[in-house]
């Protein structure tokens, strides 16, 4: 019932109250409230003198602004916050309503059950020198769960939500100190000193996460007890780290981004003075040798200097965001233009075909160019995360449809397959090439990170779970943009728009789609009175030259990667974007020598692959090979393709190399290949993306 | 000069004083000392009631015999020891050369530098606890430099390195506590208590290698100090893990082959039970849970229920060739059967076309089946000398020579790899592909085992400087067997052999070959009376319906994977093996993924790769195809081939992924190709082994 403290009148077009639906949110239309804090102003940077305005410095550079978790002094687009976009129903209702009813729980239980909770209560009583539960940053998971439960409670208030949220909360901001420091792991006697241990303490690392769980609070509205904490922490970290402080990093990014956001919600010039200088420094061999190299956590070469991302995967994505930020509010062009040649350059030599990232089990790093192993693709759930909130802010940078995209594939074809389809297991890595059937970890097993082939309720290292959940508690909010004169349409399904546009216009949407599945998206213009605007809707590049448009009935011209159209848009209009969903066949770069000779199987936005439960019986997906000859055809969420099988080849000599012997092959059988992120969902499977051609 | 102690008179054939030469070592003939110490007797059981010859026990047990690392009592094969076969010169002399004068003093040097030596002083004078050097297994780094001192002081007298020898005992010796227990990490107070820490700790392990160094020694005629070190921590460890005693395993492999061999050669049974008892513990959740999955330590299957290797390589084939051990002693045909089943399986589906294993560098394991990424191959060093001491002890009892086969592409492919070629820097890991040029590591620093795209001086974990070192200083000891009627010649290249058959017949060869570059190998009987005897000679698969023999001139049919010829030999009569040494095209198995739509080319027992030196200026290994229309032809020591460069191609999207977009190619040029051993002696480069087709 979203949003239930609505003051609006139902609007006309209001179809009243909810439908009986086995839906877990009923569609509804235009039930989105226009946000009453404040009408969008024209940005300054922050901390810029607000002269000619006295006292209206806070609200010129943007603090205390309703939105997302990112929310740029200035941007080419406008992101929009809760209460101007939601989800209405369908695809994404079901993947929000899950996290709001299942996920988030269970990151909180499990939380409870392995003790990372209670190490806020002993910090808090004096004992958790002696007891601390985890590994030294399990902090983090408890923020990044409060963030989830910030942005569920800013999409939809549910009181018991909100007694979970405040009760947890209060044991956090129990367990602060008086100079503002807040870390269950470090500083008591018996534990380690403070910032001793920047190479792998992750100190700040968890701050940052603090502060962006105190970032979502403040963009829900509320400036309450966590921005509170996370204002005094940012305090005592500007004391140690600030300028004349102490000249280091954290072994961790995570603090660049969330401090430049806390910057922006609090308008607070030393926050985003800090987060230059954890990003300046970076790169300067700052920080002490490591067993990996100091590529490893980016301390090589200063971002600036930087041609692609390598090492550590989530590290380099998390740092380019927080370099975003910083370039963005010093207007630093050439820090942001060695950002986005990064982005393209990983993007087009580092990055899966499932958008996933990160190529080595053993140091969870980007490997060199070209080197995708699908076996071993490490594709850490959180590396997809950290990837689209670097392609997220420099889409609002730039308004480049290439981000949108990058973001669509990576959300749908890494983010999604980790939760499974109850919520109650994950994938931390995400293979892209399952070779034997592995075993179901037991449910109240705490899992290593890497070592099961199907999803674990838990892990020792546990930051996929609670970032799927403070991800899908806000996907909504990467779905569509505003600017000036129009609304821009990135990411398709069925949710509704409210918002107003620079000068005052508000616009009304209700976008309808059985995407990812259906390649039909319907815009129907909502509100009570005709409205001048321009709507842009992306055209994937995988749509191009087939993609169509009919405006209110009326073919449009569909060329290049997004569409526009600008009129006077009366209520009730629709524009129709229908998107080709026709199988696609895709061969990967000559230079992946990883899946040379082997094809992968497309179907709009979503990676197929072929599961052993859709072959016949004896048959795994390690013997199969594809019949190109006959075309895949779609099916109702993947499609179907020609298959043959092989057996497995006598060896010709002792070792599995030599000249090639024939192995006989099956007739060829018609197979299911079902959306990537839907596997391994029927038990143990064998699995692959790209199959032998 | 070799063996300069000889008490036996120059035999008629002898050359007189070696011709001056820029080699190492003079090629000479028949220098081969027969051992003074015993003639080698029919074997019994080790601890079998000698009852009907007593007082005869130790040497009808075999103890005391002079042999080499591997002395089975019983066996089909009779292994030769340093008194029976010694290097004359060529390719294999160089390499031991090498050992001797740079690689043993380089590792020795390293171990003084980084204070690993001198833990075993301060373990004496009682400060190592406050003062501990390394990681807590660098104990086993100084024993395996023992018994590399060992076995070549038993191939080379030289009494410079008998007086570090013995000086080095000494101060390993002095560490060693009254109970007999010796670990410079574990024990004291302010260190962990002993055997606390037996998934991780390698206490048991550091003792195997001390025991091996100890079996070095004996082997070579010493029962000194060593081995009296060795006898009272192997009666510790009795004490404490035998009948009895605690129900444990060590972690990490190794002690079970070593107490093996300690039983042996000293006669006495206790060592044999435990490493029987160390073999059937395991296998069982014996150790605690470890991150990677017991299967990690080989604790998840029973030796005899497993079906092949897997989990960590080193671990997985120590622990084998201890089981073939244990197996062969208590006479177990089902554990030998079981070892054998599992040798095949990883043969023909686990191992790189060099003979390396392990394709996981996380945890330095076995893949799944044709799980083989060439670019992630980790192929240490160590368990290519792990998988030849496993092959070599399945030869010994079998005599199939599949056996022999492995050792030599593993010794030449993966052993040899490792070391640089002035013996001054080594590779933990042995890529297939090398896809960017590294950095080379400074001389004095000490890199993390697979940092590096180059060998490097030393490692935090150093175990493969000093495997090469004992494997190095042994190595001709795996070159020929005797048996109850003649000789088998395993592996090729210039090497003598002076040895009596079971019955007493003295048989003396001079075998002589520019192998592995050159395929003719001419056996040339020594010794002053003609005497009869079959001489068998391995025939490698990929020599199979090519290679020619000639005795005494006269072609003799080859067919099959060994020819013998048996009849009276007379001095100074020749028997010319002829192996094809024409390059060879070699296709991956099918479902090697990884290396799909490649070849590699090998030339004998070499493999080659290609290397960017040998490039065109500006291009690398990245951007070649290979044309397989022109056939590739032999060079003095690898071959020719034709290539292409290709550009790298233009993205067609935003990733790496969709229609192909042909690039452009060059003209066709010649290139070569160079032994895969003795690539990166060049400064950095790029190369790869299986190039595309």
């Amino acid at each position: 019932m979203w949003p239930p403290a609505s003051p609006r009148a139902p609007s006309k077009t209001d179809p009243g109250p909810p439908r009986p639906s086995h839906r877990p949110i009923p569609p509804r239309k235009f039930i989105v409230q226009k946000q009453t804090t404040e009408i969008p102003t024209p940005l300054a940077p922050i901390g810029e003198p607000a002269e000619s305005a006295p006292g209206a410095g806070r609200s010129a550079r943007g603090a205390g602004r309703l939105g997302g978790p990112v929310l740029p002094s200035r941007s080419v687009l406008r992101p929009l916050g809760t209460a101007e976009i939601a989800i209405t129903g369908g695809f994404w209702a079901e993947k929000q309503e899950l996290n709001a009813r299942v996920i988030l729980a269970h990151c909180e239980k499990w939380m409870e059950r392995v003790g990372w909770t209670a190490n806020f209560d002993r910090a808090a009583d004096g004992t958790v020198a002696e007891s601390h539960a985890g590994i030294e940053f399990v902090d983090s998971e408890v923020y990044k769960l409060l963030e989830g439960m910030a942005w569920e409670l800013g999409r939809m208030p549910d009181p018991a939500l909100e007694r979970r949220y405040h009760a947890l909360v209060a044991r956090v901001a129990a367990a602060q100190e008086p100079d503002g420091y807040l870390h269950t792991s470090f500083g008591r006697p018996g534990q380690p000193a403070r910032f001793s241990n920047l190479e792998w303490g992750h100190e700040l690392y968890c701050f940052g996460h603090l502060i962006q769980a105190a970032v979502a609070r403040l963009r829900t509205g509320h400036d309450d007890a966590l921005p509170a904490v996370a204002r005094r922490l940012a305090d005592h970290v500007w004391d140690v780290f600030g300028p004349g402080g102490r000249v280091a990093v954290c072994g961790h990014p995570e603090i660049e981004p969330a401090l430049a956001e806390l910057a922006r919600a609090t308008g607070e010039p030393r926050y985003l003075e800090l987060a230059r200088l954890f990003v300046e420094r970076r790169g300067t061999g700052t920080l002490g040798p490591i067993a990996y190299g100091a590529e490893y956590f980016q301390d090589d070469t200063p971002v600036r200097d930087a041609t692609v991302l390598r090492g550590h995967a989530v590290r380099a994505l998390y740092l380019s965001a927080g370099a975003v930020d910083v370039a963005v509010e010093t207007d630093d062009a050439e820090l942001r233009a060695a950002v986005e040649a990064q982005w393209e350059a990983t993007v087009a030599r580092r990055t899966y075909v499932t958008g996933g990232m990160g190529s080595h089990h053993l140091d969870e790093a980007f490997g060199t160019d070209f080197e995708l192993p699908p076996d071993r693709a490490y594709a850490e759930t959180c590396a997809g995360i950290a990837s689209n909130m670097l392609s997220w802010r420099l889409l609002l940078q730039s308004g480049d449809p290439r981000y949108a995209e990058l973001i669509e594939r990576t959300l749908l074809n890494t983010v999604l397959v980790s939760p499974r389809e109850d919520g109650r297991a994950f994938y931390y890595t995400n293979t892209l090439q399952q070779r034997e059937e592995g075993v179901e970890p037991d449910e109240f097993e705490v899992t290593d990170r890497a070592l099961s082939s199907l999803r674990a309720p838990w892990f020792w290292v546990s930051c996929c779970p609670t970032n799927v959940a403070r991800t899908l508690a806000s996907v909504q909010l990467s779905f569509a943009t505003a600017s000036e004169t129009g609304v821009q349409l990135h990411q398709y399904g069925s949710y509704a728009i409210d918002t107003v546009l620079g000068d005052g216009r508000r616009v009304q949407l209700d976008v309808r789609s059985g995407y990812p599945f259906d390649g039909e998206v319907t815009v129907e213009v909502g509100g009570e009175t005709a409205v001048e605007f321009a709507l842009t809707l992306r055209v994937p590049s995988w749509a191009r030259g087939a993609a169509t448009l009919r405006d209110r009935g009326v073919p449009v011209a569909v060329d290049g990667d997004t569409v526009t159209i600008e009129r006077r848009f009366t209520p009730g209009e629709t524009v129709v974007l229908s998107l080709p969903m026709e199988p696609r066949v895709t061969r990967p770069h000559p230079r992946i020598d990883a899946v040379r000779g082997q094809v992968a199987i497309e179907r709009g936005p979503l990676v197929l692959c072929v599961e052993s439960p859709d072959l016949p019986h004896g048959l795994d997906t390690e013997h199969v090979e594809i019949d190109l000859s006959v075309p895949p055809r779609a099916s109702a969420n993947g499609a179907v393709v020609t298959l043959r099988g092989r057996a497995d080849d006598q060896p010709a000599s002792l070792l599995p190399y030599g000249d090639p012997v024939p192995a006989p092959r099956t007739a060829p059988f018609e197979a299911a290949l079902v959306p990537y992120f839907s596997w391994a969902n029927r038990g143990p499977s064998t699995m692959r993306v790209w199959i032998p051609a």
